[in-house]
């Protein structure tokens, strides 16, 4: 990853639960990021935030409890405020994909993003601090995230911003998919036994030999299945001539 | 939001905390879907569930407890397994972002998205009852993602597929930009001012004048602080002439 990305300060601000804590601990190290920063927060540290950041301690044990949020944020050219709710304010909103992509477009060293108490959030003095708000799409009839909750999906975004999405993988490098060629037998071998079973009737084929190249050129079939079904079909030939 | 999309069953398999439970409800709701699915979980129903669900009681009181995992998927035509490992299977593995792409694209009617037990995942049998594998990218060197937090973040991409993302909002729809003829007054004003003060040689300018001008362009003046540059500006020429 990224490694200016993964500098990003999360900055919990006077937070009440410390189960939450933890949580949010973990929710930064499975997305590989390293920065937390407690801003007074209520109860730390704490059995609680350890127990639930479960692998992550070492992100806890790492974590700067400040003061006051100006302690945290001193040195950032960049400060991202999230907020569940509209605000009166007039500042620019952006979603966690926007967010992830401003931070790695302003290259700042230091950048933070902020989320404020469970229950109340950030207030406006905090918010006015900040560069731009962070707003995650919610249902409008219920908006409350988890924090730790609000983490991950941030955490993730900022993660996804430098993921390399691989292609799709159907199947294993070694897997030999099946020539037109052999696809063309098997399709007359298909075609034969279907005939010889009185299943299909060759001068009035209607669509069944072309429903059968769909489904299997669909599904673009591996040597293997391929040998299992020309001997299936092999196995009723013989036993139609026994 | 879409309705195909809120109706992804989200299918949480021999659970072992009932507090899981209840944060992947509350998870569900702020990304407003509403089928939650538990196949045989340890503890449940559980006052710990409830507890931790918060606003969200009634997506548990409508979730559907099966015994067996065939029951809660048996009328679906998508089916994709979440797994934090590389599996030898050779199964098409996708992210969140084109999981929630595929589930739109296919117009299932029902699609239902596994989540394994906390400790161990899903089996062998059960990924491969499955169309599909799907892997949240995160840190290599600790992917363990608490359940309701792989939960938030898929239901979140599930959200994220219908959001149309407005523009970013800079500022109030009243607020009122200042015309480039205004901001040419402003520009003048401000030149003149320093003229005055000493601060600017207009026979030797530099590029004092340009630097002003991208400041304040790039800032995108409003009215009501353009008439407070004015004002101070025609203040100090005052002082001057005093």
């Amino acid at each position: 990853m990224n490694s200016q990305l993964q500098q990003v300060r999360i900055v919990l601000i006077g937070t009440t639960h410390p189960g939450n804590i933890g949580a949010a601990a973990r929710a930064l190290k499975t997305m590989g990021q390293t920065q937390l920063y407690l801003v007074d927060p209520k109860i730390y540290p704490s059995a609680e935030a350890t127990a639930r950041a479960t692998g992550a301690d070492d992100i806890l044990a790492n974590a700067i409890v400040c003061d006051d949020i100006k302690q945290a944020i001193k040195d950032c050219e960049l400060v991202i405020a999230t907020t569940a709710r509209k605000r009166s304010l007039p500042w620019p909103v952006v979603t966690p994909r926007q967010c992830a992509e401003k931070v790695y477009e302003s290259q700042s060293i230091n950048a933070a993003i902020l989320f404020g108490r469970e229950s109340s959030g950030l207030s406006n003095e905090e918010l006015e601090l900040s560069n731009m708000m962070l707003q995650i799409p919610a249902n409008p009839e219920y908006s409350s995230l988890n924090l730790a909750a609000a983490v991950q999906i941030i955490c993730y975004e900022l993660k996804m911003q430098s993921y390399i999405v691989p292609e799709i993988e159907h199947r294993d490098n070694e897997t030999e998919l099946v020539t037109y060629e052999k696809m063309e037998m098997l399709y007359e071998h298909l075609a034969d036994t279907m005939q010889q079973q009185g299943f299909l009737d060759i001068n009035n084929p209607g669509r069944l030999m072309h429903r059968m190249r769909r489904l299997f050129n669909r599904a673009r079939v591996e040597e293997a299945e391929w040998s299992i079904l020309r001997g299936f079909l092999a196995s009723i030939q013989k036993k139609n001539k026994d």
